[in-house]
């Protein structure tokens, strides 16, 4: 027996997940208190039951005390098992002391999570310098790749692409997605200086001005590198681009900015909720699940 | 070798102790993302020594993070031991399930911080189900007792008080406090509904009207038992009230609430940095640190 809980701002997906499978339908409450605490309320009975949560790990740390509450609590209650479902994992960028006296944040909250939970579910994390997520992750982590939901809808919507990976971390993902719709792709060169300054270097883009510029990254964030990019490509003579993420974090004014930075569309899939949304994970995610 | 740490509006408290000891002052940075992670950098060689962080421990759930980094990192750099002083300690108040299916959350935030640090000191912790923090803390949990501190403040700025305590749990309390300064004391009752709504019981108070009330209790928070209280002595007759708490978390408008309810003087000890800080507890906090 298998019961499905959700955080708020998971309810979406968690209904088109709940309509793939047998589970139960968990409710919870989330409560905030005036003087900064907060506590859950589990109203479905646990006992003798896998259970699982979704809840996507943007702004981790509004969400980290909610977590761990919940694990105990479910544990409290007589759970089998509990299985975090996070399609956007946050804390994976910091993956190693960019300066000194810094904390390696990525293996502390995946020692966090994986003592907490007994499996983790999450989709294209950012895996970096990390290999894989068992290099720091204990428990069993199943990894769902976005890539066949973003050829699909590429397929569908997009005649005539070119694809765009925006620095050299995209290149494996980017070469990937490209190969399998047939389209030529290009990688540019990102040079960061601080979290928000970004330099892009374009090669030479003009032999593809009759394609559609398809700019695609993992994450989506502060959107600087992005619309840097998109401008960079418009004063290069290309369409305007349609612009896809798998994780529309979109922190600060992010969306905002992309918006005006001369894209034609931004899509992204619905591991975070957002008005961008197009691309459905649900398929791609149960059957991971249902696989093991 | 020690070392003290302190996170940011710990500051004052944090120059306070240092000028008492030999402790050197460590340097740290926090960090914040704008996509809701966060960071630390510890400045300081910690390696061979003893690491203390001063961090009050209102609103957790924005520090819990960077408590974890911060314990994590300074092992990793070689600390012999990791202390957390917070004056305030959260999480307290939810020592059982006041409905089904809530986390403890005293309990398994003590557990997170017991899994972290190698000692916890804190000042007069909300201890009312639990008996004494060996309950729900595995590490040793040193209590620092804010009275004497606020006995000394009273004789040195109230003259014929009559000591108020605004319900049941805080009875032993104010009476220790009262006994103290050889003053009269009463201890009201509280019928609480929800979180913010509460209603307040006065018994006969007519007797001290020439006294000079002094309401005490150990968490200010939304403030609103004790503006109620006020009001309700203000009615009965009774002097403009001193208010005194320990700990100024002071939710939302709860400072604002109390001012306007017709109090005299609003007072608090320095285990949280507010305006009300007249009660300087740094010397106790030393004589409980050197004492181990």
């Amino acid at each position: 027996m298998s019961i499905l809980f959700s955080f708020p701002n998971n309810d979406v997906l968690a209904f088109q997940l709940l309509s793939y499978t047998e589970m139960e339908q968990g409710s919870i409450n989330i409560h905030r208190f005036p003087d900064g605490e907060s506590n859950i309320q589990i109203n479905s009975p646990v006992n003798e039951k896998h259970v699982f949560l979704l809840c996507s790990l943007d702004h981790p740390d509004d969400k980290a005390m909610l977590l761990l509450f919940f694990a105990q609590t479910v544990k409290d209650y007589g759970a089998l098992s509990v299985t975090l479902i996070a399609p956007y994992l946050g804390y994976m960028r910091q993956d190693k002391r960019f300066h000194e006296g810094e904390a390696i944040t990525s293996n502390i909250f995946a020692t966090f999570l994986s003592d907490n939970f007994d499996r983790i579910i999450t989709v294209d994390p950012h895996l970096h310098r990390h290999k894989s997520m068992s290099e720091i992750y204990t428990i069993p982590a199943v990894v769902v790749h976005a890539a066949d939901a973003i050829v699909d809808w590429i397929i569908d919507n997009i005649s005539n692409p070119v694809l765009i990976g925006p620095d050299e971390e995209s290149d494996q993902w980017v070469s990937e997605v490209a190969q399998k719709i047939r389209a030529p792709y290009i990688v540019l060169t990102k040079v960061r200086s601080g979290d928000k300054k970004v330099d892009v270097s374009v090669p030479d883009v003009e032999k593809y001005n009759g394609h559609t510029p398809v700019l695609l990254d993992d994450i989506i964030s502060t959107a600087r590198t992005m619309a840097e990019t998109v401008k960079h490509l418009r004063r290069a003579g290309m369409k305007p681009p349609i612009c896809i993420g798998v994780h529309a974090v979109f922190a600060e004014d992010g969306y905002e900015t992309l918006r005006k930075s001369g894209v034609e569309k931004i899509v992204s899939c619905n591991s975070i909720l957002h008005e961008t949304n197009k691309i459905d994970l649900s398929k791609k995610i149960i059957e991971q699940l249902l696989d093991r």
